[in-house]
């Protein structure tokens, strides 16, 4: 459970310049200076390329890399061949359909998401945003049928005694919690599995509990995984009553009191194919303009 | 600010039968009876098609719409116009490409977003999933540059504040918030944006406060925003200092008491094109099988 915090060890400070700019490459149109959000590349008289400053700090996030109009700038932490011309060949109507399209899966098949594919899903989840750029959001990965059992068992005792300290004292059975509850105990109780669906995998999410952005990082990594899962036919669901209140998993999943639980998504082959979009109530928004 | 909280008015349990069934059309599969997941579609004996269950409750998820396979169920609430058949016109390496390539923008042309744009990215954030389906989540659109700029000064004002607090109590200036702080500040001061980055729209999401998974009801939703915005050329920036801590713009943007601001988000045209990918470090993850 080794964490990247560069801002927090100071490491982010540092004078070894990250960022490499070919000088044959370079048209000095000063676009990597403009992009760069600790003001790090500066930009020099005339028509010679920038340089990477003395004291400069860098949140690895590449933009100059990216931005660079002549492929000039490289990362020295960056591989060339991770560095891809952007290639936009979708559609805002496509994507509109991929998002609606996606649906929360409660009813997987029985096969297995392969290791390769779950490799994927981490992999793209790691691209999505976070604060600073630290990137501070680590994934643990259960294929265990076991092991989800197990988790499981956790979340439906701690439901269990909540269920039954309500009733105790005296709190109205039509109480949000108990209309959740019970029938969710009554299922289990049957042989079924209403936390996890009998889903062949399960992704936690979890970041530093100092950082008060982590429950963000975290919910939109998850978010990206999602969505690349769905794109390959894999389909999700996050499990609210896993992490929501966080103890039960945390202790469960055996997480350091550094850490703190954010966001558990079963993830499986569906059962069921969704053939329709359907429809939401409209976004209650206010204009102020 | 009207909120629409079924399970906390008690309207989701109710006896009107939502869902509707066409005989001639119900080839009586059963999808619809395992997917609904408060169980309420109940399965008749033989080939009759399934009821709606008499004291059913309805989640108004639309999965039973969505998963008949030859479009028997309709509910009441949806009208068929916005029922569409799920087109999977795209490739996992295409949503790749997509997630990858979306960055975080903080450099906007003057072109404001339309109004109809905006209304678009919304309604598409309106589709993200959400605990139990209750949409719990509010956006408040701002698109006055007075607006926008009062907002960014309440903020300047908190961290100014706040530097000069932990200035004063003599905390060492190499901690990250006095490391933030001071370019935010002196950028400020230098007549700069730092906070909204001159972006010509800001969208706010905010939850009930007593819902305890409004934090990630908005954390989705805005990021299927800025995934439909990023589909259109319309960029965008979590802005992490207008919302963390949240009271500032809570305070800023008027809400009541009854509610918690959870995300803000820059959007606009970008200024500079990115081009490339970038290389994020490899998820940290540990496997459990």
């Amino acid at each position: 459970m080794t964490k990247n915090s560069a801002l927090e060890t100071g490491e982010a400070i540092q004078a070894k310049p990250l960022v490499e700019i070919d000088p044959a490459k370079c048209v000095a149109c000063g676009q990597c200076v403009s992009v760069c959000p600790p003001h790090s590349i500066i930009r020099q008289e005339g028509k010679t390329p920038p340089k990477f400053a003395d004291n400069g700090w860098c949140l690895r996030c590449g933009h100059c890399v990216s931005v660079c109009p002549t492929g000039a700038l490289s990362h020295i932490e960056m591989a060339p061949e991770n560095i891809r011309a952007i290639d936009p060949a979708w559609t805002p109507e496509m994507i509109e359909m991929f998002l609606r399209s996606k649906r929360s899966v409660r009813h997987f098949s029985d096969k297995p998401v392969a290791r390769e594919t779950l490799e994927k899903l981490l992999e793209v989840a790691a691209q999505a945003p976070s604060d600073a750029n630290q990137q501070d959001r680590s994934f643990m990965v259960l294929t265990d049928r076991a092991l989800i059992d197990g988790y499981e068992a956790a979340v439906i005792k701690h439901f269990r005694d909540t269920h039954d300290q309500l009733l105790a004292s005296g709190v109205d059975p039509m109480f949000w919690k108990l209309l959740y509850i019970r029938p969710l105990l009554a299922k289990y109780d049957a042989g079924e599995h209403p936390i996890f669906r009998g889903a062949p995998s399960v992704v936690c999410a979890y970041a530093r509990k100092d950082n008060n952005f982590g429950w963000y990082n975290c919910a939109i990594a998850m978010d990206y995984l999602m969505l690349m899962a769905h794109s390959m036919g894999v389909e999700s669901c996050i499990v609210g009553f896993s992490f929501n209140p966080s103890e039960i998993g945390h202790k469960f999943l055996g997480l350091s009191d550094k850490y703190q639980l954010h966001s558990v998504v079963a993830l499986g082959y569906p059962k069921y194919r969704f053939r329709r979009t359907v429809q939401r109530r409209p976004a209650d928004v206010i204009w102020r303009s």
